[in-house]
Parts: structure tokens; C-alpha cells; sequence
């Protein structure tokens, strides 16, 4: 088995921490002794033991003696101290590892090359396979709260050619074909959170579930509901189905506080609901990476305060007219958008617009 | 010189025939013999003498005789009579030229082959030298009178991402970077009018005019304007620049007509300005190939007719907000697009649809 074919089953262990490990990022190892896999593990829980030392578990558990083994790592260990667990680097020391491979330099400044330095230092040989730009769009999320202080934040919106996101005449707000939603329920598998207006959960009653391939196993993205007067229904598809959501609300309003409570959301009340506050937020419910789905309001409102870190537009084939309600109705003044980069695609009959 | 050279020669000569021929295609011919260029012409004139003829009288006023010559020739000779110029192909027999190169088949059904097959039945040899696409493209105009009886119309529009054309508050309309600008100023050098709605006259006050490379020695683009009121102010600048606008109007205003007409304008009044009968009236007027530029009535009223063959969207990158006036604040009801294909492309900082 070569080097980045070991990497590549690491990284696709690191996935299966999806959703559950909080603030920190995703990580994959593995534990290779005479060319066979004797050990395999991934971080699966905040605050929670470390990729290596499950592998490591797992290989010990199994009846083996890791010494002089091999460890795959889709991260450089860590080898900082007060936090929630130990250095994974003494572990490794202490258990004779001989060989580390590692896809990525860790970008948080406690480690960043320092736990290499620290294996080196104590006759573990280290070797760089280059998995860096996969592990930083991985672990964006994680990235992100270490580099801005606040989860990484995807603005999406559907809209016809005239930028009309719901048709005041017909009370329509599908816009986009079967293959646009597709693509766009995708989005969902890679956020730990969905958020939306209430509007949203009034008008559609959308589940805010991914239900692509591999949704049977995957931990839901937790629902978010910006809802300044506490309006939500409590019969809404999101509160019934069970995935913790979150509701911000500037109303006191005691006796649906407790009723929404009872039924499994988490409510937080705030003076405004403000992007900036929202996302502090949601940080300190460790969320690392939200999808702000809309409607227009809540999309004017993180793209004038500059609160995303991508915008994906997608454009259906059609114009609504003016029956149309503008998802910028509730933008007031002129935005000039200040990402380099933009990438263009065709999904189905629709055009896609990425800014980031 | 082989084939494929003589016939790009051939194709740079129609063009020469840009916004000259009428309702006619651009055709390109040239005379070869012993390996050299003898003769070149092109269809300079609507109702005036073809590529062909010209291209065999050059070679004569210079003291050469065609008899055994290679023609090369952009498009089939025609061979139908009871027109305005008698057939090409007697021409080609009765002065002896030897072999026949066409770039593409006149699909004009009173031709389609017929040309060719007159010519092998005289003992001409014709070749086949592929240039169908390039022909049609180049001649979709006069294609397009053939095929739908009515000009070709290329449908454009620049907006913001959510689809402004139109700053109400500050009474800006320049949407789109300088790149964008040209990108689409280059759209009036391929089509032999250009029609926007008054409103865009008195808003913008635009010249209408290609600006680009070769523009010089360029036959500019006639101006279309509709202007139900008759309201174009007699300074515009499309009055002042001399390039015959035509005017559409539902208004009997007589002592405006009589000073629009002496500023050089063709007024024509219908009772109503329908894309139909607009086009129909253009065609009157030997017009092959329309850019409707706007504003936002006269896009609604092409788009939601269906009159046109192509449609251009410009999107900027940028958001107005609820100041901007939307493109579509004059369509009725939704409009799904109808056009199979379509392409996406940076231009600048703002994105391209074409869709045809």
C-alpha cells in the first residue's frame, strides 16, 4: 500500500467524525505494522479522545503491541497542553511509534508544526504527505474558528433570472428543478447547522434534512431558526423531527419557551439578532460551520454585514415577473461583492454562482 | 495556398459586406489562376451585383482573363431567376472558369445545391471546402429571414445579481465593469441595428455605436428606438450622429415627425408597437439582425413574445437593494426559457449567460 492510499483511508475515516466533533476538526488515522492494518480510528467526539489514540486503542484491542509501528495521521498530533485531553505526541512516544505519516501541518498556532518538531526530537521519523488543501476544506469549520473566531459561514440562495425567490400571487417559493435541489440539499452534508428565517419555516416547513447518499447514517445538521417574535409552530417538520434545533428570539415569552423546551429545542434570547452575535452564538453551541438557507432577509442581513465566508447564487431558467418577491427586498443599500474568486457551473437547467 | 486559406480569405472578404447587404448574406469570392491571386470581390450592395461578379470584373479590369480559373467563393452561387442581379452560375459557365470552391450551401430553398448542380452539369468542377457553420453564423440574419421571415434578434440585458437594471435613488443605470461594457459594445458590431425603448434615450442618452476594433472604417449599426409618445429629445445623440435612426410611434404628431424626418430619422406609426409587427416593419426596412438593448419594457415585451433567437444576460457583481428598479418590473407573468443550450462565462468581474 503506498503512501497516499494510506492518506486517502485516513482522510475517509477523519469523515465519519461529520457533525461530531464540535470546534475541533475532523482527523483519520491509522496503524500499519508489517504492511497490514492492525489499527484504525477517528476523533468522533468534542473533547473526546484523538484520532491516535483510538487507532491505537483499536490496534491494542485487537491483541497487538504497536511498537515500531507506523501511524497515519490525517493531521499532524497535537502537543499542546490544558485541554480537554493529553498531547499526542507523548502518547506516541511513550508507545514506540516509529514512523509517522501526516497529510496536514496543524493551523492552529499552539501546535503548527511544533508536534512534529517534538516526534523528531525524540527519534520519530516524520514524513509530510501532501493532503493540505483536502484537509483545510475538510476542516474549514475548525479553520475558521481558529483563524475569524466564528464558524465558517456558506450564504446560499435559489432565484429565478430576475432574482425573485417567491411569487406573491401564487404563494410559490420552489424555485429550481429536481437537479438544483439535489446539488443544494448536497450543501446540507457539509455544514453542522442549517439556519433560516422563520418566514421560511412558516411559508415551506422545510425538514432542513441532507437526504442524499448516506443520509440513513449521518448526523442531521442542527436547525437553526432566527425568529425575533417567537412565531414558530411547534408543530414544524423541524421541531418534530428531533435534531436538536436552535430558536433566536428577542421575545420573553415564558410559556412557549417552555413548550419549545419540552419539545427539544434550545432557545436563546437576544437583544438583536445581529449576524455577528448569532455566530458567537452558535460557536459557543459548538457549531464550526453554518448554511444560511434564507429567505431574503436573513440573506440581506449576513451579506450587508459581511458575515460569509462563500456565496453560492443558484439561477433557475426563468423569470418571475412582477409578481415576484426580490431577495433583496430587504437590502438597503447597494453591495458590491469583495471575494476574488468566482467559479460559474451549469446544475440541470440552472447556473450556478460561487464567490468565495 | 491551400484550401482552407484561400476560403478564410474568401470569408474575411464577406464580412467587408457588414451592414451593406440588406436582407442578402455576406458572401467573399476570389479569382485563382496559375497560383495566383487574379481577381477579389464581395457583396457590397443590396440588390447590387454578387461576390462573384465582382470578384470576375476586378480580375478583367486588370487585364486578366478568367477562362480556366479556380473561384473561390464563401456561399453556393445562386442560380434562380426573377430577382433583382441574373444567376451567378451562367455567369461562371459563359466565362469559362475552370474548378469551384464553396465554403457552404445556400440554404436559400430556391438554391440549396441547385446552384452547384448547374455547375457539374456544365462540366465546372465544384469542391466542397466546409465552412457551413462559419457561413451560418456569420449570415444568421439573412438565414434567420429565410427561415422565420423576420430579422434575427439577439435579446441582451446587463443587471445586477438581483436582476436591478436601474439605481432609482441615486438615478444611476451604468451597471457592469469597463471588460463588461466591452464585451457588450462588441455585440452592435454583429448586428446591423440596434432598438432600445425611449426611456433608455432620455435616461442614458447613448450613441448606439460599436466602439471597438475597426471601428473607423465600420458601416455603425442603425438605431431603433420605440417611443409610443414620441418623446426622444431632438438632441440625442443618436439624432446628432447621423445613422439613420428609426423611430416607432403610436402618435400622430406631425410638426414633430416633419423635424425628426429633416434631422434624417424614418418615423413609422403603428398602432401598436408589438415585437411582432416591429420586427416585421424592420425587415421592411432590410434590416437582418436586431440587438434589442433594452430597457426593462422593451426586454419584457421581446422576452415574453418569444421574439427572439438568442438571449444575452449580463449579471455584475453587485446587489442593489431595494432602491434598484428590476428588469422584469414589466412582465406580467412568469416566463420559463425556452432555448435548449446554454453557456456561462466570466467576463470580467461579472458572469455571461447566453442562452439560443
Amino acid at each position: 500500500m503506498d503512501k497516499k492510499h494510506l492518506m486517502r483511508k485516513a482522510f475517509d475515516l477523519a469523515k465519519k467524525g461529520k457533525n461530531l466533533t464540535g470546534l475541533n476538526p475532523m482527523v483519520g488515522a491509522i496503524i500499519l505494522k508489517s504492511r497490514k492494518i492492525i489499527g484504525k480510528g477517528f476523533h468522533s467526539q468534542y473533547g473526546g479522545p484523538h484520532a491516535e489514540v483510538n487507532a491505537i486503542a483499536d490496534a491494542e484491542s485487537r491483541g497487538f503491541n504497536v511498537k515500531g509501528s507506523t501511524l497515519i495521521s490525517s493531521l499532524e498530533p497535537c502537543c499542546h497542553t490544558h485541554k480537554k485531553t493529553p498531547p499526542c505526541t507523548d502518547l506516541l512516544i511513550e508507545k514506540g511509534i516509529k514512523t509517522l505519516y501526516y497529510g496536514s501541518v496543524d493551523l492552529n498556532p499552539k501546535v503548527k508544526g511544533k508536534g512534529i518538531e517534538k516526534l523528531e526530537k525524540n527519534n520519530i521519523e516524520t514524513i509530510f504527505v501532501d493532503y493540505q488543501d483536502i484537509n483545510d476544506e475538510l476542516n474549514r469549520g475548525a479553520l475558521n474558528i481558529i483563524r475569524k473566531n466564528r464558524p465558517f459561514v456558506t450564504l446560499k440562495i435559489c432565484m429565478t433570472l430576475d432574482g425573485m425567490i417567491y411569487n406573491k400571487k401564487t404563494k410559490n417559493g420552489s424555485i429550481g428543478d429536481s437537479e438544483q435541489l439535489k446539488h443544494s440539499n448536497n450543501l446540507r452534508k457539509m455544514h453542522d447547522s442549517v439556519l433560516v428565517g422563520v418566514e421560511t419555516i412558516i411559508k415551506d416547513n422545510p425538514k432542513l434534512t441532507f437526504r442524499g447518499n448516506g443520509c440513513e447514517n449521518f448526523t442531521q445538521p442542527r436547525p437553526i431558526v432566527l425568529d425575533s417574535n417567537l412565531r414558530i409552530p411547534l408543530n414544524s417538520q423541524i421541531i418534530r423531527l428531533g435534531n436538536n434545533p436552535i430558536i433566536f428570539t428577542k421575545k420573553n415569552n415564558i410559556q412557549k419557551f417552555n413548550r419549545l423546551t419540552k419539545l427539544g429545542c434550545t432557545i436563546i434570547k437576544l437583544n438583536n439578532l445581529k449576524p455577528e452575535k448569532i455566530l458567537k452564538n452558535l460557536m459557543l453551541n459548538n457549531l464550526q460551520s453554518i448554511l444560511v438557507e434564507g429567505g431574503g432577509k436573513v440573506f440581506s442581513s449576513f451579506l450587508s454585514s459581511d458575515m460569509y465566508d462563500e456565496l453560492i447564487l443558484y439561477y433557475s431558467s426563468n423569470l418571475m415577473g412582477n409578481s415576484g418577491l426580490n431577495v433583496s427586498e430587504s437590502l438597503h443599500k447597494e453591495y458590491k461583492i469583495k471575494k476574488k474568486s468566482s467559479r460559474i457551473k451549469n446544475i440541470g437547467n440552472s447556473v450556478m454562482m460561487v464567490f468565495k
